[in-house]
């Protein structure tokens, strides 16, 4: 084990709180050392309690000392996406209507973490209630990428993305709904992974049925973030339509390889999205990893022109479900963007939405068939690098001007239609040293494999592991 | 075992093909032989094929002499529903525009019901679309109640009902959306199992998140559904939105008893339906059995008023997607009550379907609440004895009229939308000798221990096991 710092391993963290080689509260005073340090600059967590999170610091170490059974997360440092409801800790959403929110009790994905040991220390910042990829909002602001602060960090889970690769955080949670848990992830060059449909319960939830939002974990290598999914996932009896699996065997060592890995390989399926040349070049790049290691990499695609009216019918008809009442009592509270999603969900018919569900279910079956000749699906996970932070969204991907601000998001969104597991691991950088991630998609319920994939493929490419 | 004959039970049956007591030809023979002498009269069972029979039992026996491994139903003759696809054989769906239709595959339901060996004899009657508690089409015509053949069958699994009461097949598939599992079940004075939601896997669906209906067992006594059951229910990679856990289970033998049972009993959910009196006596009559078996019986229901709305709103949605463009087409080909439904599916909007979806979220959470008080929840299936087979449905109820041809089934659709399992068991007779069945309920997932109960109270009642 290196010298221990902001910048080891969770894994390494958790063991050496547990081994007794650091107290809870001497991980937590280097963490907050490093927050005083960058997070004035880059506005990665809010609602920070110093005071508290040195109370649960403290009372983790006497648990240890007391020999009371312990987490697997025991001791270290977190801060909650502020999407998720944290029992007696301040939880805006982004939102100026919840300034003063503090909810009573933990939302699962929540109490799941704390009960695994965490030491709260504040929330991560986001776009107002997560609607969007580049995170800001009239609350708290803008959070900026640590590897160049006048470029976006990305979001819906920017804030998390920018305290994990700052060294904020060892850990994170975050969720995604057209790429949420992804492309922050690729923009600050951590690793972030959208789980299969139902991997990792949600609760409560308006409708037990939406299909198109998922919590998941987000950490600087994929050992780490294979930590937190053990953590995060499995059944829970209040959320009957999630899968089943246990989740402990996440947490076991990865130790996958790319030998005779059948590697899919596309820059933009088919035309399917615009993306910028130097993000193209590091796919391509890629690619030229996983056959130095063993895989055939073929050029290849699924068909999912379609899945674009898919998600943009199932988001606005979920932001409307969720939002419409609200948007209606206070419609000056909204951001632009936000309000038009909630709008046009309104004008959805019930056909529509049933039009999209047989749509998304002949996409889950053709992603089935797809794999049956290939193991993963490789693409980008963003269509663009970091772009400069006081635009909401890049207007233009190679001088194409974008009709909307979702258009640049296609490529996370395009595969959350497909219900599928994808995470984004880091796999180079620009001309100008900005961050690239690849996205690497699995079949359905296929998470382990794909951990041990994406392990492999960071261990060949010489990313921290 | 007694002496072999078409109303031994379906272990019964099994175990001496196995056991080489009976051949699969000579089993086939007992059945044909009551088909021949009840079918005619009561139009159970539709599309047969005796020829292509006869072939089936005699390849089973064939691999049973030549020591090919068989599965749990082998030799056992089945006729399926006829709205459930049976490639090579005809599949009308009840409906005229498919009098010529026969599927080159198997669906899921059908394809594990097939390898688990059963002999084709044809298909059992439904409504048109399995739209509908009464079974008529004009395909096949009417299918008669076998206790009282003035009387409905019910439906929509009707002729699966009927076949099986008169000893015509030893087990039946069947679908439920409001009831059609457990309303021709209670009819025809046998049992009939609405799986939770996701326990029987469906294959092809046009929409892999639709939520009302589901495949499942019928059979004259507890212990053979839980076997038909166990061969059903299990993963399969085609279906991700299913329940995972392991079929297997099901197949134990039930070694349940009523003592120490926490009942819930109500005969009308607190006046959300209109029943007949002659129902609730019976109702009320299987408390008494409940007690005297050592359960505790409460008067006590969950609250579901607004589960109309909700069951009204997914059903018309649904036939709306999956029948209007067909309506669109063929407008004279439908059934005046079906066509209706579905044209009143074109008038959803978007947030009508959400508010159906938020409804049904919270009342899955209410029914988690009331089962950690109760074990089970007991109430009538039917609403109404058996009616006269001309009517399309009961018109009034002690005399009160129904507004729509969905009233007098609420018994049933309420509880669909709870997505808990729910089991039909024979409990008394009218005054007329009529058969009237109660439901219990049990909470999401919970089937093991709802077989084991439903065993425990058939065999306190006297009814066959």
């Amino acid at each position: 084990m290196s010298a221990l710092s902001v910048d080891s391993t969770a894994r390494e963290l958790v063991a050496a709180v547990r081994g007794r080689a650091i107290s809870a509260r001497e991980l937590l005073d280097l963490h907050l050392a490093r927050i005083a340090e960058r997070n004035p600059e880059l506005n990665a967590i809010v609602s920070l309690d110093e005071e508290r999170a040195r109370a649960g610091a403290a009372a983790a170490d006497e648990a240890l000392a007391s020999g009371e059974a312990v987490g697997p997360l025991h001791g270290l440092p977190f801060a909650f996406k502020d999407t998720h409801a944290v029992g007696g800790w301040p939880t805006t959403y982004g939102s100026p209507l919840f300034v003063d929110h503090v909810p009573e009790a933990d939302e699962l994905l929540v109490e799941r973490v704390r009960r695994a040991g965490v030491v709260v220390v504040g929330k991560t910042n986001v776009p107002e209630f997560a609607a969007g990829s580049h995170t800001f909002n009239t609350v708290f602001g803008l959070t900026r990428n640590p590897v160049d602060p006048s470029r976006s960090a990305g979001g819906s889970s920017g804030g998390a993305a920018c305290a994990l690769a700052s060294g904020m955080v060892p850990l994170a949670d975050g969720s995604d709904m057209g790429g949420s848990l992804r492309n922050p992830a690729s923009f600050c060059g951590v690793v972030g992974l959208r789980p299969s449909l139902g991997r990792v319960p949600e609760w409560p939830l308006y409708n037990q049925w939406e299909s198109t939002s998922v919590g998941g974990p987000m950490a600087r290598n994929v050992g780490d973030l294979a930590l937190l999914l053990s953590v995060m996932a499995g059944p829970d009896p209040r959320t009957p339509q999630a899968l089943r699996d246990p989740a402990a065997a996440f947490a076991e060592p990865l130790a996958g390889s790319l030998v005779g890995l059948r590697v899919a390989l596309s820059t933009d399926l088919g035309g399917a999205f615009e993306v910028d040349h130097e993000v193209a070049a590091v796919v391509e790049g890629s690619g030229a990893a996983f056959t130095a290691g063993g895989s055939s990499v073929s050029a290849a695609h699924p068909d999912l022109v379609e899945a674009d009216d898919t998600f943009r019918t199932l988001r606005a008809w979920h932001l409307q479900a969720k939002f419409g009442r609200l948007l209606a009592e206070h419609p000056g509270s909204f951001k632009q963007s936000l309000a038009d999603n909630i709008r046009l969900g309104e004008t959805l018919s019930g056909a529509d939405v049933a039009r999209a569900y047989t749509q998304r279910t002949a996409l889950s079956e053709q992603m089935r068939h797809f794999f049956t000749s290939y193991d993963v699906l490789v693409l980008p996970t963003s269509q663009v690098p970091p772009f400069p932070a006081d635009q909401e969204y890049p207007s233009a991907i190679n001088g194409r001007p974008m009709a909307t601000y979702l258009d640049w998001m296609r490529a996370s969104y395009l595969i959350t239609v497909t219900g599928c597991p994808a995470i984004s691991v880091p796999a180079g950088l620009t001309a100008d040293g900005l961050p690239v991630g690849i996205q690497i998609v699995a079949p359905h319920g296929g998470e382990r494999r794909l951990l041990e994939v994406a392990a492999a493929f960071e261990a060949a490419t010489g990313q921290p592991v």
